[in-house]
């Protein structure tokens, strides 16, 4: 809990300490709108009450970016609001589906710190969980980030570095998916008649179309999610800073390219899981992203007939179409590359 | 249904064919409250419950254009991802209210194709069908536009011109509104005293007031409607082609010129039909929008007492206030002209 | 009541005139997000349902400034369409609280008019009232505006200066807040330990972030008011006047001002009365706004032991962070100086 709140700086955690996170934050139609309205999201499930009803779910569950957001935005006050980069996401899941009228929360765990030789900034890595208003969780992960020291001469901590799993496993997601009438999925109405066994691992695919980003639209999202970073807001300061222009938020990236992901993808409805991510480079209002994704590998569910896991690696690029899928070579990305994340998505079986 | 959505070329649609189109959306109170922000409507009986109750309606509707908008979007993907030009819209009907909580889907019916004679494109008529959830149509309207061809060498289907009523009758225009209550329509509140006798045909009234379009807000309309014509979100490739700009979705500009309108129009609060529309000229951000209408005719709708229509011609400019009705002269519009569209208001008598 | 709303002129008005203004509005969760997306408001209280019910709130309230906004913008048309300035504030006081689902309508009484000694305009003092659906009185507040006169040789009213409250004296204000439970106030939720008692007259809060405006942004907002002042959307005609720009809706100003006081002021959850305002200089889209606040005063509210009020001064100023806090020296302020707001918050005990 914060006065006046500064931010925490690296010396300022501790390894095992739980931070409550400010400002619960129901979800309501008007949120769902505005997604709709920030990336175009045609996922029928989450567009279709009606859709998601005749499948098995009480209504029209809310985007499950949309939930990462927000939670993640809670978070940015105690743990990133003097970070310097936002390096890394492992080992997240969505715990159970959100629902309008639903309220979030979050806490975070600190489970690791590495100073760094500069003595001038540290890793933290936390897991950060979300909850409903019942108090059961509805998403977990893991963020590392680097921060800044207040002060450099402060001791270093012990160094303490998380195992941080390269994948989750498909056992372990799900969860966050009601069991579901596969039979009253409609193809047509869902916009594609590629399921599960339709995907193969190897497969990539051009999500063809690419969208321009406008500081408005940015600042309107991250707003939303209340995340208060100042690096995507304040132009006077940032413009006499490294990049001269305010920074788009890493989450409105990967909101974005999971919207243009739906030309390919349209039936892989939900994101159960993500086991990495890394922001490779900076978005500026301006750029214009377009998006590939490959299919890494196909799991089926333990006991779920209904649905199976396509696990995707979803690559964002900037003024850069992708026909020729702009990659990795080693350690070093494609100059176009902003986004590299690898996830599990759900689709019907 | 599409995969890896390349969209259809002219050769690709026949006669007669219907499709059904993708992702069903359920429109909420969040769609409404992004309506009035994007075009500032004002009209009382769509902007309160309150009134819209008084008047007989179980509560406030969902503005006519934003369900026109909503079901438009849906048939992009299947009909005009490949189009050139969208040339026009004929015979339009609101047939039932939609209210926040319905969830609306499309389809549209293949009723005329005409290869042009350069062989490169060629123009194909729909009719598309808004539905809602109970399969009640909300809305059907005609629209031609012109398709390229994925092969120049592909054979031209039989030329099939469909009769392109130039008009809807007053007797089939009505259905989307109920019985009012004209006494409890209160005029005040409504924000005129003008009702359906004191405007004559021949009357022009200009709007007087110029809305300045930003890309932000077109792309968060367009993607609100979850249509997905590339040339409103992508200036990466738009800035290489003919105007080396985003183009404004036309759907944008006609909520626009609608919501002027209200000044001068307060009362004729429900759009009943569109008898045609022409998109006149391009719309780019920056540029600032003016309109007039004029009172075409006036028509009793048939056995009802409470409203009658008002025909109308609504004209947007941009760059131009329109003290001076800046019109057509024979085929020729003038150069600020943007926007020609014919059609029937409601309004209590 | 207006047709074809030409607007009021200072000769149009009477002391002691009503004017019932038009479109009545139901306030949606839609709004609400809407609001949160403009501004990043983070008060607890409104923000989560939960949060507000564990209090005493029936649900989440809707912010006060969203409130005032949307009651302001429906006075517009009438009083200030023809407006040189909006001089001052005076006399606000939030009388009931709103939630989403309620109807609200505003009416305005003339209490002053005085011409100006140019002859070419006058100032119109009125008290506007917004209501909800049952009558009740949400808000009040005394505006004045200088208005320009149709014809300069139209003969002046009788001279009538209203009493301008400088102060709502505390014992007048809470009325919005019900009773609450201050025991289930959850500061660490709330985002900051501070209460009532934490606070000190004479203590200066650097607000700290700063935010940079989009024309896009206060376009949005202005339009989700329904406030149709053509100053802040019409870039053809306001490009030709005396600033080149269109200029950015007050309210926004109040509102994002607002906002960013909740790093310092993260329990002052309510805004119970504004005891007068100055827009200081005008703010266009590319300026960041950044906010400081001075506790001015300290108040019990009679019988009440579970708020308090905190009497404020917000600060904000433009491409100029605050922590030296500029400010007026006699009448004249530092030049980065926009908002000048007096208001009293509830903070609980």
């Amino acid at each position: 809990m914060n006065k006046d709140n500064p931010g925490n700086y690296f010396e300022d955690f501790r390894l095992g300490q739980v931070i409550a996170h400010a400002t619960p934050r129901t979800v309501t139609a008007g949120d769902v709108s505005f997604y709709t309205a920030l990336y175009g999201a045609r996922f029928a499930v989450q567009s279709s009450d009606q859709f998601a009803r005749a499948i098995g779910y009480p209504n029209a569950p809310v985007d499950d970016l949309l939930v990462f957001n927000i939670v993640f935005g809670k978070t940015v006050p105690d743990i990133s609001l003097n970070a310097v980069a936002n390096l890394g996401y492992a080992s997240c899941r969505f715990l159970a589906p959100v629902y309008p009228g639903d309220t979030l929360s979050a806490t975070s765990e600190i489970i690791g710190l590495s100073e760094n030789s500069n003595r001038k900034t540290g890793v933290v890595y936390v897991r950060s969980t979300g909850f409903n208003a019942t108090g059961t969780a509805v998403l977990d992960y893991i963020r590392w980030v680097m921060v800044r020291k207040r002060d450099e001469t402060a001791p270093p901590p012990a160094k303490n570095l998380p195992s941080l799993p390269t994948l989750v496993s498909a056992g372990d997601i799900g969860a966050a998916c009601p069991p579901l009438n596969g039979a009253a999925y409609d193809d047509t109405l869902a916009g594609s008649a590629r399921r599960f066994g339709d995907y193969a691992p190897g497969e990539r695919i051009d999500h063809v179309y690419g969208m321009t980003v406008e500081e408005a639209e940015h600042q309107l999202a991250t707003r939303l999610y209340q995340n208060t970073a100042r690096v995507h807001f304040d132009q006077f300061t940032e413009g006499k800073r490294r990049f001269g222009r305010r920074l788009i938020y890493g989450g409105h990236v990967i909101s974005l390219a999971r919207a243009l992901s739906f030309n390919g993808l349209a039936n892989a409805f939900h994101i159960a899981g993500i086991n990495g991510g890394r922001h490779v480079a900076p978005l500026f209002a301006g750029d214009t992203v377009f998006a590939w994704s490959e299919v890494v590998a196909r799991a089926e569910l333990p006991e779920r007939s209904d649905v199976g896991a396509l696990r995707l690696r979803l690559v964002a690029a900037k003024n850069r179409p992708c026909p020729d899928f702009p990659d990795r070579s080693g350690q070093d990305y494609d100059p176009a590359v902003i986004l590299d994340l690898d996830y599990w998505a759900l689709i019907p079986r």
